[in-house]
This record gives structure tokens, C-alpha cells and sequence, in this order.
């Protein structure tokens, strides 16, 4: 694609050599002729005077700082990611239902819908206009799977939980599993049925091999715009605010809401039964155990150290209950000195 | 089905109308007509007051609290959990083995056993009574699967594990894979072979994406009534006692053992080696680096602050040496002044 | 086997009686009779002279502390793992694609290579010699699978990742699903078309429910002799060195480079855009948050204590700023007091 026609679907201005072609995205290190990369602070300037990149996307305030050929945009990476979409457009998979699925037929595929090998897909099922559902999905009865929505290889998703439109659902999550619901009687646990669904609104993605239990008695709620990473677990009666966005390994326990555009750190652990307002961050490895009222930036995690010297810092932190009394004591002695002193 | 009928079914007794008809349950603030609730502890009152239920169940010490059809009983919870399970009975599957599965035929499949859409079960392998191995389920050689338990799509056994009756076992699970056991020769890893196996008791539910490894040499041991929520991580030769319950993202690793009726919380980590006492309530995000020899509750997930104050208080954490040093100091200098006044 | 045989396949010497038959390996504490078992130290001297074993492996220095016939080893796990992988070798699938499976005619299977059951192979997809692929996989186009490789049942790999020789990778683990990459344009987040691949090299072994993701724009790779354990998260565009070993639950998060020979415990999470010289060992539990350039030992999961102390203790972190003050404060008035005495 010649970078004056990439300009023009970006809907940005461009300055220099418009004929240049331009196959690929790459970095400002890797990038080769007929690559297009992309400067998103002033401070990587050294890695773009040294680019073989043949054409670079940077903010106009730094239009000077390069010649080579260039797409200014307020946003770089927010053009890059769609430059990269425009270069790397998704691989369709042919339409229809592979042979070798096994889908009802009281199941609802539209004959746009792209249904994989060794799909099985039960009664009441409903998938999309132009939807793909890849090699080894089971959809059970009733579940639903919005237009343009694509899940990848081995998805599971249980009875009666909604996907919403353009899902992208990685391979291994889980959706709609039992949430974690048991009384105790007489010290062993008595089963409560999940009778809630999982309700997934438009434009999520889901990584793989994370799992969003249904709700216990109302539904688990995920809004739109909503991105989770891998290996998140989402569960029962969770509420994701509209795009809220999680990075790997985080867990939300029973009954939490996220409030809208808040984020998570990797592996970040939200307790249950607590809300978080709008525009919340949790940092990485954070542990968050009451609501949070405010919009800011929220952390628990401690910094590591050299092993002994943590051991040592690690026996101190029992030590402050001392410290605090020994303080308290001088503090007398120092009063009853000064006193005795006058 | 009438109230009265379903307090005749749960042995409780009935104040008021049973003549009530009673589809579902729900939570008081969400109840409808024709819908149970639950009261579990008096300070939920305030929406016992405003509740649409037509009836509730509630300790007989609060049955005055309401005008509305009540049941009596002095476990709420557990009665509630009971008519859930009651007025939600399971879907039973078709019996019988789909057309697409693959089964061996040194398998043993009980004819009331309902194998699902491509499945695969190798030789040697038995399926009980009742059981169910739903789509995308496999099963290696010899596995056994104790009646009337539940694998929903994708859960995966591997060779010689077994798992016991009425077990419960979601998406994703993963029993039986190799523990992680390596020797390392000049700097490489060689690969111990795990000869153990896994085996589950009764009354077993496992969650989506939990993974249970079999045992290097001896077997790795889930007793009866252990409750496992998803993203649990088991490794080899852990031994689970009787009823133990953990919630997600928690992980025990190798050759643990956890007494009977313990809980773990979400994402806390049990160190391998070790032994813990029956009724050992480990609170989530915990890390247990020793082992508890007496039941009780025990914590070490540091709560979290503002970013900036939590930056300065970690800070402040390694001053703590500092401060032992300088109050040591102002002891002696103390001393000295005082020696010197007398 | 006799044990003389197996101390000459081991290449080791031996001491005592070379005609015992030996069948399998087993621990010092559950050894019968035609077992072989093994001490690593000393301190288990104890066991040693209970056991039930026909022989044992240990260090020539210690020959003498037991009269069973004994092969001598200066790293006696390490011949205890390869005379377990003698007595235990691999059950070989039979090779051929089974009838269930769905192939490409465009793959590229090696007729040496197993293909279970139901699973699914795109087109450009290659299965290298003596390479098994079992029950429900799915590679997808442009995978590769290295010579003598392993796949447990319900393994997806996404197209175009590679996977090298003598590889062991367990159920539900993922490879190469998309690296969490999105910009944010107005509050909503803008997928990044993550280009790259997954490269993984020979010899590695990939836990149950692992994921591995691809890279943004260049490759994610794991070098050769990489080890991980279940439910570790790999994010796009790391970079593990050689030997890497890493215990269950850990996450490294975007751009990390972790040299070779490092191990990371249980739970571990390594931020990202970092990087961990060689040999560097983190502790279970641990949050790397900037970069290690010397090889060592790392740390900073809390010690736990019982629930109130802790409650306790955790407050009193937030004193220290207050000790801090106090403390300065009394230094202050103890030099004015001597000030003034003078």
C-alpha cells in the first residue's frame, strides 16, 4: 500500500514521499525498507535517526525531527495500531459449518458464520452474522454469539450465556462455568446451583485461559469495550464497567464492580463484595480489600530485595510494636528530665 | 411447586401461606413473585422490608421480622442453597455415547453413562453409573470416573487418574499432568518422570482451568468433599484433607499437605514441604512459607494504599534498621545523661 | 532390569550385589521389595536405614553408611531421574493420522508421527518425526512441530508459531495467542494486530494451562531447555534464556528478558520491559519490579503470621513515618539537653 493511501484511511496529514510502499509495521530498531514505524515519545529520537524504516507516524509538534517520509498524528500509537490493522486485515475463514462439527439442528448459525472443525453447538445456540467459531469450541444450549465475533481454538462456552458483537475470544477461556457458591452444613460444603448467566456486551476481548463464572442468582457482567489479558478469573456476579481493561493473572472475587475505564495490573487481586469507582488504577501485583471511592492510582506490592536483606527487612516489620513502645518510653524519660531539669 | 411442598422437602418448618406457588429463588432485593428468598443475618432487614418475594426462609429467632410466607430454618444458607438445588434440578444429558466420540472398545462405559460429541476415551478407561463426559472431554488409558459425576466440555484426565463419585468437574480442568520434577546435570534440566497418579475422592468439584498434577512417585490425594474454584493450581504429591475448600488463583505446591476443613482464600500460595493443621483459614492473597501446626486464620496480604503513600511507606520499611539503630542509641545517651545527673 | 545393568546403562559404578531385579523407583520411606530408591543428604541417613528398597542410589562419599547394593553417583537426583526414565520409558502412540482427525491436505505430517483422535491440522501446519500430537489438538496454519515432540490431549497452537525437537507440552496449554497490545484512543481501547510469533526451541517443556503469547511485532521466544510449570503466563515479546526454569502460577509480563539459567518460584510475577542477568534466582512469591544485573537470590513475599498480629503489624507499617519524626525529634531535644549542661 502506497503511504499516501495508508494516510488517507487513517484519516491523518502526511509529509514527504507519498509513493513510498509500505508492507508491514515494525519497530524503529527491527524496521526494514518498505516498513512503516512510529515514534510515541520525544526521548526515542536516537532509535529514529538510526531507523531503516522507510516511513515513520509521529506527533506533528515533532515533525521536524526526522526526513524521512511521515504521518503526523496526536495520537501515534493510536494510528499505529490502526495502521497495523490496515496492513494485517484479518484472515477469514471460509463461511458455512465444517463437516466434522457437530451443531444441532435446533441451533440458529447464521450462513455467513464460519463454524470450524470438531465444533460441537446444542440446541438454542445463536452465532452471528459473519461470526467465527474456530476448531474445538463447545457452545452449550441457548448460548448466544454476536455478529463479527470470532472465538479461537477451544472455547467453552456454558448454557445461556451472551457474547456480544466483534468478541474476540481466546483459546482456552472459559465462559459461564458454576461460580465458587457453597454453604457449609455440619463442616461440609452443600452445593448452590448457579442459576445466573455470564452476559458479555460488544467489542470485548477475552484472553486465553481466562475464565468469567456465571452468576450465582443474577447474571456475571461484562460492559463493552471491556479488554481482559490471560489467565484472568472473573467471578460470579462481577460487574465490568465499560472498557475496563485487566492484565494477566488478575482475579476479582464474588460480587465486585469495576467501575468504568478503571484498570488492573498484572496479577492484581480485587476481594469481593466491594466497588471501584470509575477511573480507578490498580498496579501490578496489587491486593485491593475495600472499595475505592476515588478515581487515582492504587498499590500494595512490595518491592523485592536482595534475599537476605529482605529476610532482615521482612524480621524488622515485626519489630515496629517494639520500636513504638521503646519511642514512647524515651519520649517519658526525655519530659520527666526536662521537668526535674526546670 | 407450593411452599409448603418445598419446606416438606427440606424438613423445615412453615409459617404462614404454603399454598404460595414458587418457581425460583432469588436475592431479596431482586426477588419477584413467585420467587423464594433468604435472609442470612439480621442486618439485612432493611430489604427484607422492601422485598417483592413471596416468601423467605430465615432463622426461627427472626421469624417475626416478616408477615411474608416463611420457611424456619437454623442454617439459612444451607436451606437455601438445598431449595435451589430443588427448584433447579440438573439437566440430565441422553445416555448412550454420541456418534462422534471415540472410544475405545477396551473402554467401559456404563450404559447409563452419557458420553457427548467428540469425546475421545482410550482403552482401559471406565465411566460409572449415571456419569457424564460432556463434548471435547479426553480421557487417557485407564482413568476412572466415579458415578454420577459431571466433566463438562474440555476437561482433560490423563493416564491411570481416578476421580470419584458425584464429582463435579468445569471446563478446562486438567488432571494428571506431569508434575514438575527436574534434576539439574551442568547447568541442564532432565525430566523426572512422574509415576504417581491422581486420585479424587467423592463429592469432588474442580473448576474451570484448575489443574491437578499427578505425583512423582506416590499419588497426589484430593479427599472427599474437597471444593476447588478455578485457576487452582495442585502439584504433585500435595494432599488434600476432607472438605477442604480453596478459592481461585490459589496455588499449593509440591508434596503439601492441608488438614481436613481448611480453606485457603483467593490467590494465596502454600508452599511446597509443608503441613498444615485441620481448620487452617489462610485469608486471601496470603503466602505461606511454614507450617501451622494450630487451627486459626492467618494473613499476609499487605493492604493497599495510594500510590504515592504507598511508594514512601515501602521506602520506609528498609529505614526500619535505622531507626532500631538510632533509638538504641538515644537509650544509651539517655542513660548516660540521667548516670551523669545522679 | 538387573540393577548391574542399569548402573552400566547409568554409567555409574556399583557397589553390592549387580544381580538384583529392579522394576521401578520409589522413595526410601514407600521402596519395596525390586525397588530402587536414592539419598540426596545426609539428613535422610535415617530413612536410609528403614527403607524397604533392593538397592539405592547415592554419593560415593556415603557408600559406606548402607550395605544394600548401591549405585554411586556425584549427583544422585540426577541418576535418580535418569534411572527413572529407564524403568519408565514413554509409551509411544502408534504413528499414522487417525480417522477422526481432520488434516489439511496441505500439511506436512511426517508418516512416522501420531495424530490422535479429533484433532485438528491447518494447511502449512509440519509434525516432525516420531512427533505426537494427541486428542484434541488444534495446531493452526504454519505450525511447526519439532522432531520427537510431544503434545498432551486439548493443546491449540496459533498459526505461524514454532515449536522445536523434544519438546513436552501439556493439556490446555495455549501458544501464541495474541500479546495484550491496545491504544487508547478517547477512552476506548484500540486492538494492535499482533504480528509476531511464538519461537520455541528444542528440548522445552510447557506445563498444563500455561500461555505462552505471540509477539506485537517480533517474535516471543523460549530458548532451548526452557522448563515451566502449570498456569504461567508468558506475555508477548519475552525473551527466555536457556534453561530457564519456572514454578507454577508465575507471570512475566511484556519485553522481559530473563537470562539463562534463572529459576522464578511459585507465584512469582516479573514486570515488564526488564531484564534478569543470568542466573538470577527469584523466591516464590516475589514481585521483580525493575531490572537485576547480578546473578543471586531475590525476594519479597511476606512472611505470614496469624491473623491478628498481622492486622497489627500491617497497620504499624504506616507508623513508620510518625517513628521517623518522633525519633528525630528526641534527637533534637537530647542534644539541646546536653547543650545545655554543658
Amino acid at each position: 500500500m502506497q503511504l499516501a493511501e495508508l494516510a488517507r484511511l487513517l484519516g491523518e496529514s502526511l509529509v514527504g514521499d507519498g509513493s513510498v510502499e509500505i508492507h508491514q509495521v515494525a519497530s524503529l530498531e527491527d524496521a526494514q525498507a518498505g516498513q512503516l514505524s512510529f515514534l510515541t515519545a520525544a526521548k526515542y529520537r536516537k532509535q529514529l535517526d538510526k531507523t531503516h524504516a522507510s516511513a515513520v507516524i509521529l506527533h506533528p509538534d515533532l515533525q521536524e525531527v526526522t526526513r524521512l517520509p511521515r504521518i503526523l498524528s496526536r495520537n501515534p500509537y493510536a494510528c499505529y495500531a490502526k495502521a497495523t490493522a490496515l496492513l494485517n486485515p484479518r484472515q477469514r475463514q471460509a463461511p458455512g459449518i465444517h463437516s466434522s462439527a457437530v451443531v444441532s439442528p435446533d441451533a440458529h448459525i447464521d450462513p455467513s458464520a464460519s463454524i470450524g472443525p470438531l465444533v460441537s453447538i446444542a440446541a438454542g445456540a445463536r452465532v452471528g452474522v459473519n461470526a467465527t467459531v474456530m476448531a474445538g469450541c463447545h457452545l452449550a444450549e441457548n448460548v448466544s454469539i454476536g455478529d463479527d465475533s470470532l472465538l479461537y481454538p477451544n472455547v467453552t462456552v456454558y448454557h445461556a450465556c451472551q457474547i456480544g458483537k466483534r468478541a474476540i475470544i481466546h483459546s482456552g477461556a472459559v465462559i459461564g462455568a458454576d461460580g465458587f457458591g457453597f454453604a457449609n452444613e455440619h463442616g461440609k460444603w452443600l452445593k448452590i446451583p448457579q442459576i445466573g448467566r455470564v452476559v458479555i456486551g460488544n467489542d470485548v476481548e477475552i484472553g486465553a485461559n481466562t475464565t468469567v463464572d456465571r452468576g450465582a442468582l443474577s447474571d456475571t457482567v461484562v460492559g463493552d469495550g471491556v479488554k481482559l489479558d490471560n489467565q484472568i478469573m472473573i467471578a460470579h456476579n462481577v460487574r465490568l464497567g465499560e472498557n475496563v481493561a485487566m492484565a494477566g493473572c488478575t482475579g476479582v472475587a464474588g460480587s465486585a464492580v469495576i467501575g468504568a475505564g478503571s484498570t488492573v495490573g498484572g496479577g492484581g487481586m480485587i476481594l469481593g463484595h466491594l466497588s471501584l469507582a470509575e477511573g480507578v488504577h490498580v498496579t501490578a501485583g496489587t491486593f485491593v480489600t475495600k472499595s475505592i471511592d476515588e478515581a487515582g492510582t492504587y498499590s500494595s506490592a512490595m518491592p523485592f530485595m536482595e534475599h537476605r536483606a529482605w529476610l532482615r527487612t521482612a524480621a524488622n516489620m515485626k519489630r515496629i510494636d517494639e520500636l513504638l513502645a521503646r519511642v514512647g518510653e524515651l519520649e517519658k524519660m526525655l519530659e520527666s528530665l526536662k521537668g526535674s531539669k526546670a
